[in-house]
């Protein structure tokens, strides 16, 4: 049934809502006659001389009537376009008044002569018609590929993410409850006028007491910066370091979105290996001896993609070149809060770090993907600057969003959903594995995960997993065809998250796996 | 009411998350027995075990245990602590699973020797404690100032924004009970995990048509990136553009936050004067002459701040100063829909630029700044771009909440509700004029707008605007300082944001203007 829904919702809304209608063609329309370049749609809520003066200062504009061109009498004009003349007298008026005509003694009205000339051509045809191609502008940059931003939800009847929570557990009707109550509150009306680029203080406060109390941060709401989504922590906390030219250190392998970003501002990157202990930062030390880099970004906690875990000895020596070389650290720490085996390891940010390690985390993770919250804890004056510099990217997010979901913590709903969460998501990723281990246990390779929500699984070298993707396309089943890690040529991986799927769709997805691999 | 209901809300939740709870300080206490040092919540979520070795995890990375140092046995430790000993066993067991504790032979166990030594200081004293300022980072930027991004909402009664919606008359509550229905359907499971940087196929089509409708741009979907709030499509735009050193025109005056954004880029402002008929035309072509710049930036139509039309003959040069010189220009029209008098003026992007006008509006401005809703339309080629550099800023934008508000055009409720804002708010932009020239008239000066939400009232330059905003605040009124202008040296104004008041707020507001002037 998904699939119809999905064909039927993508497919309708375009003729829905007019877009091939004519009446949006004016400016593309070929013939001459006025009755024809301008088109009249009674339904609109534009009144009629207005459709008229419109569909005129269109023709001029397209150079389709030029400077002094003389229109014709409003009586004429009223007979060619079957309507009443005090709507033509009334659009003339129009263009008159808004500077586009002037009305020559008792000749009448001409096209002003003081409107420059030029030559009939549209947006569309400059822009991508690939005839004026030569005309093609290049004054914008070429962003280097990543995914296809472009990808549309296909008819799939199930979907394996690389790692995102169940959305359909999520307690998302309180907080648009929440915030239609919010709505109603008089006093809210100024709130949104004054609304804080860093975000709200009810829910910077309330993760300044969720974070010191999970993760040992003891930090306030002046340590907290709110963004729409972790992505633009990451994007702000670098942009804050950044200048073209500097150099960061990530892990080989890495978040690759975070790699991008890092060349986006200008960056080189120094790769460092990441094996099952983690980053090696002995290497990381090497490379500080020769020259201090700029910035170090690293997951140590269930590390993207291959969910290792920095080891306590080399977390402790990270944390002392991080104090001896004054090293700027961008700690990401994700999905901190599903953690399955023993505890979770407390991050950098909560040891002595001077200050240097920038800590990110992500609520879109906790709740939805759909939900666009993650937040970055810096030192007061660096989140002071950072809310400055967030203020050019967007302003400020949502407030009454950010006030809903600061009540989801207040009233323990948050942190309720955290362990609801945690012990289905422990028991979905036990069966997950077992039945990957069953389907295609003899030529992928992987270890069950202590936290997150994805099993990174590797295969030989010579399978195909783009093959194996569009197999399982066939059977209705989208999964990513590893090209996101495959930049690394001795990498022939894959994430496949768990935490989103029931019982049955797991049993469905390696039911396939076995059938087409 | 409101008064007290905002003391309320904002001194209470502090404590009600128990921020400044002694549990949450840990780290910063001074005495010596176990005891004191780790304390237990026995209503936390954490494990009593967990919350013990968490507690002598962070006393060893405090450096206040250091390596070599033998914990006392677990019958002792289980004594000072009044726990059970099994709790003591798992916590030691958690300490050494985690690599933070050996435990050798017979003697006991032990803080591990290959964990560095470390003296004690927490995050905050080296980030924020004066004493060790010497200390202070300084491995970022800092960010020139815009407007205080920590603002919060004081008590007041009454708030003069500087030109926003009423959000009271918003169909807000629609898009969230769409929102609601949205989320029962099990196949947007899948489209959640597929969202496109580019912002929702059905909200692109939708403003496509739209804006393809009212401004005669005749787009479709591939022209559309939908952004978080207007703001980010002025940031995407500009970083599509420029490097550091890029040469950008601009107005004088100028929306302030574009002018921050552009010099934030590393690039040179070349500010050109704007009068009553807008942009100074002849003023750009002779800097055109001169060497061609990257960029131009303009508020054709009702310009921010001083709320100006750009005139017919003006657009027309200008449209062909980008076409001889290829200049890229971003032309930003956040209020087009709201306009007064005749018909709105039709954007630049609406003519023949040949693909290097790249055009922006908000829906923030049509709903409510709640909304963080905005576009950017340009040639297929570039939007494509621009939506693989946004998904490195913010991966994408909240699908669901994109499709909520793309039914809202397809409804045509939102096409009503800027009817009804457009009458609205005529009939406010009037009574709000004809009781401030009765109130101040004798001191401000004005014109009153065509259109958008505010009024441009400028003060003889000996008048300090500080000082009248001061006198209101006594009076429970927020009305800001100017400053956000006043970077020019000859300009004494402010924005007067009418759209959002009441009659009875516009006659409490002028009738105190009356009484402090």
């Amino acid at each position: 049934m998904e699939y119809f829904h999905v064909r039927f919702f993508r497919k309708i809304t375009p003729s829905l809502v007019g877009l091939n209608h004519p009446k949006l063609n004016i400016m593309t329309v070929q013939t001459l006659p006025f009755s024809n370049l301008i088109e009249i749609d009674r339904r609109s809520a534009t009144p009629v001389f207005r459709q008229i003066a419109n569909g005129l200062m269109n023709l001029i504009r397209s150079g389709k009537l030029r400077p002094g061109y003389q229109l014709p009498a409003s009586r004429e004009m009223a007979g060619m376009m079957k309507l009443n003349r005090t709507t033509i007298v009334a659009a003339y008026e129009e263009l008159r008044i808004q500077g586009w005509t002037e009305v020559v003694g008792k000749k009448g009205m001409f096209v002003s002569k003081q409107l420059p000339v030029i030559n009939p051509k549209t947006f569309k045809a400059a822009a991508l018609d690939g005839s004026v191609s030569s005309e093609k502008p290049d004054f914008y940059r070429q962003v280097s590929f990543t995914r296809p931003p472009f990808q549309e939800l296909k008819p799939y009847q199930l979907i394996i993410n690389d790692g995102y929570p169940d959305q359909r557990i999520a307690p998302l009707n309180s907080i648009f409850n929440r915030y239609k109550a919010l709505l109603s509150r008089a006093y809210l009306h100024g709130m949104l006028m004054t609304g804080n680029s860093a975000g709200s203080l009810a829910l910077r406060t309330e993760l300044a007491a969720f974070l010191s109390k999970t993760r040992a941060l003891s930090i306030g709401s002046e340590n907290v910066l709110v963004t729409h989504g972790a992505q633009l922590a990451i994007f702000t906390a670098a942009s804050m370091v950044l200048k073209p030219g500097s150099r960061v250190i990530v892990g080989d392998l890495n978040y690759v979105l975070a790699d991008k970003l890092f060349e986006q501002l200008g960056a080189t990157l120094i790769k460092v290996k990441v094996d099952q202990h983690g980053m090696d930062v002995d290497e990381v030390e090497r490379i500080c001896n020769d020259s201090r880099p700029d910035l170090l970004y690293i997951i140590p906690h269930h590390h993207h993609p291959t969910t290792v875990t920095l080891s306590a000895e080399r977390r402790m020596k990270l944390l002392d070149l991080i104090r001896r070389y004054k090293l700027p650290v961008i700690e990401d720490d994700y999905d901190y809060d599903f953690h399955y085996e023993n505890s979770p390891i407390l991050p950098l940010a909560s040891a002595d770090h001077q200050g240097y390690v920038l800590y990110i985390g992500s609520i879109s993770k906790t709740l939805a993907p759909t939900i666009r919250l993650g937040y970055l804890i810096g030192s007061e004056d660096f989140i002071w600057q950072a809310s400055k510099l967030k203020q050019l990217v967007e302003i400020r997010g949502d407030v009454l969003f950010e006030e809903s979901v600061a009540q989801l913590f207040s009233t323990g709903e948050m942190q309720r959903h955290i362990r609801r969460s945690v012990k289905l998501y422990r028991q979905r990723r036990d069966q997950f594995c077992d039945l990957l281990a069953a389907s295609i246990g003899d030529m992928a390779h992987f270890t069950v995960p202590q936290g997150g929500m994805a099993v990174w699984t590797t295969f030989d070298m010579e399978y195909s997993i783009p093959e194996l993707s569009k197999r399982l396309a066939v059977k209705g089943i989208y999964m990513n065809d590893g090209s996101l890690y495959r930049y690394n040529n001795d990498v022939n991986g894959i994430r496949l998250g768990f935490a989103s799927l029931t019982d049955e769709e797991v049993l469905k997805f390696t039911k396939a796996l076995k059938e087409v691999k």
